[in-house]
This record gives C-alpha cells, sequence and structure tokens, in this order.
C-alpha cells in the first residue's frame, strides 16, 4: 500500500538477514479487517506509508535463527503451524505499561502491517513472507485448529477477549452486543461461552444476522428493520423490564452509543470497543444515562498479550462448537486485493482473507 | 413546601404516637441542599406535596418507644446527639438490592424531606421534631462532632463517600474535582485523606475555592475566569502531560461532562456524581474520550447505609482537620426559610442551613 | 428430627392461617445434603431441635393469602411449580448486610430446615406443605426446569453459583475443584460453562467421577488411587508446569486445603468454600504457599438471594446439557429418612432425595 | 559478602565502560534490610556469591553515557539526586508479565544486590558507586526528599505501597498491621493517609512502637507484653466487637498468621506481606478462619515499577509528616559492616543504613 487512495501494488522485497532469535514465517492466511480500510482512505494518523498491510497472520515458520520459545519457553521449530501477537515493541517501562497496567496505550508500541513502513521490512500479512523481529510474541497453533479458524477470528477475536475480560460477565447475565462484524461475532460467541444468560446481537445485514446465531447468540435484531424505540423494547421485554446486565459496543457507530446507554440497566455495564475510528460526536444525558443509572461505562482499547493467549485457548477449546471460519468468507491473492479492500469496504462479507501465494487469476 | 413555586409556610402538626421502635427527634440543624431548591421549582418527578423538606437533619432524641439500637446493635437512648439516614424502607428484597447490589436503585426506596409527604407525617428536617420510624437507621454522633460539622457535610459529604468508592483511588493518584458545591469540597477533602497525591478543584466562586484549599485541594482553578483549553492544559502541566488519574464530576453541568472526559488519562477513571436533575445533553466523542482513552466512566448515584457510616467515620476522625462546618455558611430560623431557598438557589454560599427553633426575627 | 443421634420421627402438624403475603408449598422434592448429615450427628451449634431438616425445597404453591410476587414484582399463583430461598429474615440493616456488604454474615438471618423450629412452624422440606413466610423469596421453575433437575442441583448449585462468582474467572482459565460431591460437581460444571479452558476434578469414588465428566469435567483424578505428589505432577502437566489459575476447594478436608495451595499457580486464586463445619486443622506454609506466591484465598459462605436467582438462570440454560437430575441419585420417602440419612453420611450416593408424599413402603 | 557466613570483606573493582544508556550512581545511602541478614546467613536459594549487597539505594548521578530519561521521558543528567528500581530485566514477554499480570513473578527478573553477582559489575548498594545497566528505571528524588527519607523508606516502603495496593482499603476501615519494622511501619503510615479509620500495630520492642506511633498508628501493642487472647480481646473492643476490616501481616512469623486470621472481621481481608523467607508453618483452621469467616486473603511479592514511582510521589507528599528519616537509625561505613549485619540481625536498630564513603573510624 504505498500510499492512502491509491491501489495497492504488488512489490519484491529480499528475504532479510535473521538476528540472533529472529524468524521468518511463510503466510498461510492474513486478513483484510477494517482498519486496512481505514488505512487506504487514510484515516490513521502518522502512519508510515508504504506499508505492507496484514496485522493479523498465521502460518508456517519458514526459517528459524537460533533459539525461538513460546511465553513457556518451549522451543518453536521451522515447520511449525504458528501465529504472532501483531503488537510488537511494547516497552515495559513507561507509565502506561507499569503503573497504569495499560500497556495497549504505550507509547512505543508498535503493529505490524500498520505502524511499521514497508521500508523497513516484511512487517505485514500480505506478504508471502512475514519478518519476526526477535522479541514478538508467537505461539504455536494448537492442534485442530486450522488457519481458516484462526485467522476468521483475527484480530476481531483479540479484540473480543479483551472486551470479555472489561465485561467481567456474571453467570446467567444478559448481554446485549451492538454490531455484527468480526469483533461483535466473537463478543458474542465467547459472552455466550462465558456463562451469558441470553445474547442479543443488533446489527446488519441479515446474513451476519445469521452467522451470529451460529456463533452464539440467542436472539438477533435487524438495526435495518427496527427503530431505536423498538430495539429498546425488545430488549426490555426479554429482560423483565430491567434492562441489559451488559452491553458491549462493536459498531463504531455515534448512534449506537447513544442507544447502548438506554439498552443498560441500572448498575449495568457498557463496553466501548468499536471507535477504532473517529465517526463522530454522540449526545449523551449525564443525568439519565450515567449518573441515575449508575452506569459503569468502560473503554476497550487494542489487546495484550494474555489476550492473544487466551485468543488461542478459546479457539482450541471451542472450534468444533463456534464457526469462526465462516467469519472468513472468501480468501483473495495478491492480484485481487484491490478487490477484497472495496470488498471489505461495502461490508458485503465478514471479513475478507488474503492469501498471499495463491494464484491470482482464482 | 405545599407546592412548587409557592412561598413555603409554617404549619403545626401533632406529635405522632410512637410505634415500637420508633423514635422523635428535636431537630438541631437540618439543611437546604440542591435538591431542596430542584423541589421548590419542580424539576423532581413524583413528589407528593405538600412536603417538609429536609432530608439530612441531626440533633437529640427527643422520645424512644421501646428499644433503639445503632446497626451494631448498641442502645440509642434520649437526649443522644444523633443523626440518621434519610434513605428508608429500601426493600432488601428486589433485584437492584439484592441480585444487582444497587441498593440506590431500590424502587421502594423513600428519601426523608423528598418522598414522603407531610400528610404522611413529620418526615422532614424543617421541623422541630422529625418522626424516625422503626427502621430508618440512626447512630450517635461521634464526640467532638457537632452538630455545626455534621450538617456542613450533610447529603454533600454522603454522596462524597460514595463517589470515593466509586473512585478506587490509588496511593498517588491525580484527582481532579469539578464543582467547588458541598458535593465537590467533601470529595477533595476526602480524595485528600485517602492518598491522593495532588487535588485539583475547578469551580467558582472565589469564596468556594478558598474553602476548597481549607477542605484539602491542592491546587484551585476558577472556571469563571479560565477557558476550557486553559484548564486542560493546566491539568497537563500538573501531571507532566499525562492527565489525571481520577476526575470527578460533582458539578451537575452538561459541559463538565465533555470537559472531564478530556482531563482524564489513558486508562484513567471518571466518577459522574452531580448529574441529580436532567440540565440537558452532553456531546461525546467515544473514539477521542472513551474508546481511545480506554476510559472508565462509573456513574453513582445516592448512598447506602454504609456510607452514611462512613461518613461518621470521617467526621470522627477529621473533624479537626477539614473544616466542614463552615460549608454551612448561615442558618436561618423557619421564618427566612424563602431567603435560605433563594440563599441556595443564587449560590450565595455554599450552603444554607435551618434551626426550626430559632427565632425568626434573627 | 427430634434430636441429634435420635432417629428421625414422623409427626403431623396442622396446617397454619396464612399471614398476608404467606403461602403454603406442597413440596414436591427435597433434599438430604451433607448440612442435614451433620445436623443428625449434632455438628453444628445453636440448632433448636425439634427440627424439620429440608432446608432446599421445590414444589407447588399450594395456597396464597393475599398477593405473592417474584423479585421483578410478577405475580405467583396457586398451582405455579416454584422455588424458595431458603435463607429467610437477612435483616438489611446491620453492619454485614450494608457497609460490609456480606449479607451471608449478617446475624438475623435464618435458614429453612436449619435454624428455625418445628415448634414454630413448618420450616423444613421434609413436610408435604412448607408454610412460605411473608418476605421468602419465591421464584417460579423456568419452563423445562424439572423437580429432580433443581432439586438434583439443590444447595450445591447455590453455592456453586456463589463461587463462581468468587473465583472470578477468566477466559481459558485452568480450574481445578477438590471434590465430587453436589457442590464439587456443579462448580465444575459451571467453571466450564463460564469459560474455563480446562477443569479438573479431583475426588472419589468413581462413580461421582464419571458423573463429573457428564457434568463438564475434562479431567478427573481419583483421590482414593493418587498421592498428592501425583495429583501435584499432574496438574503441572496439564498447565505446562504452571499451576492451576483457579482452585475451588468443595471438599471439607483438611488436607484438600494443604494440597490446594500447592495446585495453584502463582498469582492464582483459591476459593474455600467446603468447610462448612469444622475437621480440624491445616499446616500451611505462608512463604511458600501465599507469600511468595502472591495468592489469592477466598473464603466463600452461603448463598444471597442474588445466586438463587442466577442458579435458576443456569437451570434454565443448561438442564439440557449438564445432567443436575442425575445428582439426586435415589429418592426416599418419610419412612425411609433414616435409611436416606444412612446413605447420604455413608457417601454411596451422590445426593438422597426426600419426597414426603412418596409411599413409605416403596 | 564472598560467601554466607564469613565476614563481608571490602574489595576494589574499576568502573565500567558504560554502553549507551548506562549510568554511574554515586551511592549517597544504601541500606541493611532484613534480606541482607537472610544472604549472610545463606538462607536464599541460588545466590550467586560473591555479590554487593544493598539492593535499595540512592545517591548522585555520576555519569552518563548518551542519555537517560526518568519514565516520563524527562532527560536525566549527571549531578541528578536519584533513585533507581532495584528490580531489572524483567522480560515482559513471559506469562507471569502478560497473561498473569504479576510481574513480580517474573522468572527472568533479577534484583541489584541479591541475585547480580559481584562478578558481573557493581550491583549493589554497598559500593561506592553503582552501575545502572540500560532499562533499569530511574527517578529523580523529589524535592524535599532527603537521601535519608528516601533511604528510611527503603525497600520497606515499596513493599508497604504493594500491600496498601493489595489491601484495597475503603474509607474508615480499621487497620492492623503485624509487625513493627520497616515494612510494617511504613505500612502503618500509608494505611493511615489512605484513609483508615484507625491504624493498630502489634510488635515491638517499645522504640518501634514509639516510632510507629509517630508515623501514623492510633494504637499499638506490645507483643512481649501480651497474650494472643489479649490482642484479639482489644481489637474487638476497638472495632465494636467486630474485628478488623483490613489486617496486614509483616512480621514473618508462622505464629502472626495464625493469629491475623482471628483479628480480622468477616468478610474482611488479610494481606500477607512478611514471608519473605521460609519461617515454619502455620495451622490455620480453614472452617473457622476462611470458610466461615468468608475472608479474603491476599499474597503480596515483591514490587512493580509502579510502586516504586508511588513511593517518590508518598515521599514527596508525606516526608514532613512521616518521619521515615527516623527508621534508618544508625549510618554504618564499609568498615562497620560487619556491625551493621549484627545489629540488623539482632534487631537492636529499626534499620542500619550504609554510606560506602563515611571514614571507617567513625
Amino acid at each position: 500500500m504505498p500510499a492512502p487512495h491509491v491501489p495497492v501494488e504488488i512489490r519484491e522485497f529480499a528475504e532479510p538477514d535473521l538476528p540472533p532469535g529472529g524468524a521468518l514465517l511463510r503466510t498461510a492466511l492474513s486478513e483484510v479487517c477494517g482498519t486496512d480500510v481505514h488505512l487506504w482512505h487514510g484515516r490513521l494518523a502518522g502512519v508510515p506509508y508504504p506499508i505492507i498491510p496484514g496485522h493479523v497472520t498465521t502460518g508456517t515458520l519458514d526459517a528459524v535463527r537460533g533459539t525461538l520459545t513460546d511465553v513457556q519457553g518451549q522451543p518453536l521449530r521451522e515447520g511449525d503451524r504458528v501465529a504472532f501477537f501483531d503488537v510488537h515493541r511494547t516497552c515495559g517501562r513507561c507509565l502506561a505499561c507499569t503503573a497504569h497496567r495499560t500497556p495497549t496505550r504505550c507509547p512505543s508500541r508498535r503493529v505490524y502491517g500498520i505502524t511499521d513502513s514497508a521500508t523497513e521490512g516484511l512487517f505485514g500479512g500480505w506478504s508471502q513472507k512475514v519478518y519476526l523481529e526477535p522479541g514478538v510474541v508467537v505461539a504455536r497453533l494448537p492442534e485442530g485448529v486450522s488457519f481458516e479458524a484462526y485467522i476468521g477470528g483475527g484480530c476481531g477475536l483479540l479484540t473480543a477477549v479483551h472486551i470479555i475480560e472489561r465485561a467481567r460477565l456474571v453467570l446467567g447475565d444478559t448481554v446485549v452486543v451492538q454490531g455484527a462484524g468480526a469483533v461483535g461475532m466473537s463478543a458474542a460467541a465467547l459472552a455466550r461461552k462465558s456463562g451469558a444468560g441470553q445474547v442479543i446481537v443488533i446489527g446488519a445485514p441479515e446474513s451476519r444476522l445469521d452467522l451470529s446465531l451460529r456463533m452464539g447468540a440467542d436472539t438477533v435484531i435487524n438495526i435495518e428493520r427496527s427503530t431505536p424505540e423498538a430495539r429498546l423494547e425488545q430488549v426490555l421485554a426479554l429482560t423483565g423490564g430491567i434492562g441489559a446486565d451488559v452491553v458491549i459496543e462493536a459498531a463504531g457507530s455515534a448512534r449506537a452509543f447513544e442507544e447502548g446507554v438506554r439498552l443498560a440497566r441500572n448498575g449495568g455495564a457498557y463496553v466501548i470497543a468499536g471507535h477504532y475510528t473517529n465517526v463522530g460526536d454522540s449526545t449523551i444525558n449525564a443525568h439519565e444515562h450515567i449518573n441515575r443509572k449508575h452506569l459503569d461505562i468502560r473503554g476497550c482499547w487494542g489487546s495484550e498479550v494474555g489476550h492473544f493467549l487466551r485468543a488461542l485457548r478459546a479457539l482450541e477449546r471451542y472450534h468444533d462448537e463456534i464457526p469462526w471460519h465462516l467469519i472468513g468468507a472468501r480468501t483473495f491473492g495478491l492480484g485481487q486485493i484491490n478487490d477484497a479492500l472495496a470488498a471489505a469496504g461495502a461490508l458485503t462479507i465478514p471479513k475478507a482473507l488474503v492469501d498471499p501465494w495463491r494464484a491470482n487469476d482464482l
């Protein structure tokens, strides 16, 4: 991606000389997520174009120099099916990393496919090979977890793991998820598996709602065929007039925030996790919807290593029950990347996958 | 107070026959708080006028029928200097009281001076005697705590105790308090005593800011002589560019909410506690100020018995160091109640006190 | 149960006159839990013998005087299949109920079948009819939840709901449950449904371990056929050498405590919930197993209304997946109660049920 | 310290060549803490003797190569009065550092003066100059904070900051601190400043109890002149028969643990922070003191960067009110180190300080 608004190009780079502890990944699958669309539209500040997009990626270890281990110290070897945590260079020394315990706000942190320039190396999954610099957290894919399942979950699954941690669900809670994209569907699935009494997903289009039901939602509400008043009424009806114990915003819409504070019950919790870009302001009445409601609102930014590791455990445990592989609806080769971006931007499919080895004419 | 917008009248009622466990309090001091002004302006829904205002009140036990004990089972006797928790009839059985652990949202709960009609009995502190029905939580004033100190703290102190609990301060935190009224000043004082590294109060007029400094604030910012930009800059300058660890909204202004989300640091906490009435909508950018900031926003409604008891402990410990008695700037007799309401409404004094035994012509 | 150590007798009582808000339950099923065995052995202090045992009980509303509603205000009617929360008269005013937020430690609280004498009324489920005094929390059994499923869960399920709340599981956590009785099995089942990455149950005999697997355990370890060292080794092997994130003690053995602190990982959590009677002292090394381990140990006593309500939601959601009805292995009539106590005391069956209408000679 | 049990020797080392980001500290004061006595007695495993003891140390920056900044990015310069966080090389990548959020359990972590051999460099404060390797967290001493105050607080203050965080005090809580050493006194002082309603210190000898009162304790109990029963009775008397809301163990005695579970109230919290070495087993009744008490016990190991930073804030705010400088009762030169160790071991003084520049014959 040489710059915003211009077509993505295929370029060739030399394979890097690996330093000790470095490795090279042969990409199996990467993804086109909403962030990539934003990158293409130039909506993120400070991106060092040209970049190789593709922050969440999985594949096979192609080359390892010296010793590479997972976080539990187990050695990883060439040929292993692995994934890696795309957030790297988190410093571990700044206020955010230490006193504040919010490493996702570390100013040194960098993200594959977003903040690393193509001039610095193969730091993105839309490349046939990805450079894993020393210190990147790498983990073996659990047995039975396919590349398709891992990348279907993708960055949305990592975000969802963080959301569920912030939500602090109690057994039997009613959870409303706003948004039926990759984040919302994984959040709904994990809420179900974390003891939610019922899971209600609000979103569109119908195909995503159908998939949300297969992922674990009990009820879906089509946002295109309902009014906010009707949705509130339905949530109240499903909760004996009380409202939702937990609302999760994974829609990235200013209107969703305004609606979410109404859907939550008195003393409930509301996790705001879908506003990764600025989509404008919301109008909120602090008296009615926060103060008198005794509401907890919790912003949720990015993912930590722990969320990556727990995402892998969730995949291991639930890959037979939660059809993550269906989120990645269609796979594109490098020659079709611009089509993939267009499809992702038009929201016609939940998520586009990238297989940089795929023949271009498929 | 026969109805909204009409002058408060002095009426005589017969002393009630006490049921077992009931008591009669001889009022020493009650208060005119912001809520009373709202009551007078008819801004609260469902109030059963005529009412006897005065929800937080202190005095001497005048008569006790049978046994009256405090929460630790210690007997209370006629002549004891006491205070009582104005919130009563919290049911202990509903969802709010049990599963949700938010008793301040119990639908059965009633509040002296607000939700109990004068036709039902002496349920307000602007009466010379107040009826303490069985079940009301009564506590002896700790030694050394004057009526003036208790009522200077008043309902604002109880709210502040709840705020501090919700704020979950960590030693050394920078705390910004928005609002220099009775709630804000007590919140600032308690934040200081709870280990805050620095306490910054934003408010007006100058006299309240001076009192805030005496209550424990390290820095005060006059909101009438500064712009939001200048205030943000000052808070950043005082925190090494980071922002406040905790922001407490005790201003009851829609603009305060908009400003508070900017003053908090990444991963910080923001307690919304000043919006007891609807003062209009705020405009909030969920991306910039909640999601990306990984911010916690916590609504805080009313007080629980525990907050009342902890307020008494705070008064016992700090009454020499925190000049709560100075918040109640002026005491009015029953004949001057309409002046008291006017003074409280005009914010010319931090809080007006009511002594219903005071000669009217003073 | 006229007194400890003597046979339980069948006695007849008159049906009570119901006060307004009172009701009479026609017992369908009650249970013989470990507490009943302790009652029989006189191991609990202050029990007002004679008592009608049977604290957790379900059945049909036989008579209602006036209005009876559930906690959400929905009316309950004669003929409804209901359960009720056996803990009543929690005062809502004492320190435990208010400031400490530990209502299970309220000194006024009483428990059906344990602290209420038979001389006071039909306060136990081994009676054909049970008196539901005003204020007792009653709830309709959700559709599809059989009496057998409810009572199979019984008091163990309520305790397990409390345990899971105290455990604060995070998605993917490894949970070890010590004890394969009614509490342990329900705790294992709920841990699985709350997102545990793996659930390991340590207990005996084999039949209970088999049932634990059906309830949701991934791994079971027979405590009679293994040493503590072997069990620790196995838990370490199953966790990559780390230890369990959460250990739940539901065994009621002094040795279990000693073992549990070893099974937990550094920074893990250990919920102690099985010591409802004094079974002797444990020997604990604070350096090795608490301080250096940075371990959280959380005692867990009794249940609150919220746990009762969440237990019903869990039954509603999972009754098809978790075979609670199999825990109540055998049902006894009143004429067989002494056999039931003997069977429960000998631990030959997970739980004995009581149907006081059952013909005695079956 | 060449090895356990042999006299400490004075040796000379060459000044190191500094790498970029490295620095050299001219020691002003270091300390002899309990750990150093344990090191001398060979009670810690895996120590790479010979070592230069002295883990917490303060002084003046003697030389800086390249850029050295504090955690907020402010440059530090030669001549600055600084302290540094003695725990270094915490990896930021392992399970403890990431998923478990317990960086004090990171296996890579090393501690100045304890785990770094003298053969590797000047890694201890009993040296005239200390090597600050790149990555060590260095901070300027706040204005007004003397070397004596910083080192009087020392490692005990850092531990105390961690303890207070784990204790989660609520305004008005009664806090009992077991132990009147450097950790206990700082914990008592910080509990007082964090809103404790009363602080009770149990310890000996009388001189330490006197200092504890000056540090902020309200009540002290001499453990040498009282029985456990008498102490329990006194704590109950001071809490209306309830027990302490929070108990902090900073005594390092097996008996203290046994006593502490009795002193805590139902639903209270108990932080175990004094067992840095194995002093034998405690006998605990899980029924009476954990399960039925619904008690929280929280182990507390080591300190994190955030605790170091908050300790500095506490020193800045309270150095006039809390006489930390009095904890370091006596300063020793290098020639008197063996006397210092003996004095610290005999507990005749709260803490011995080391000034390696001090003339030996003083």
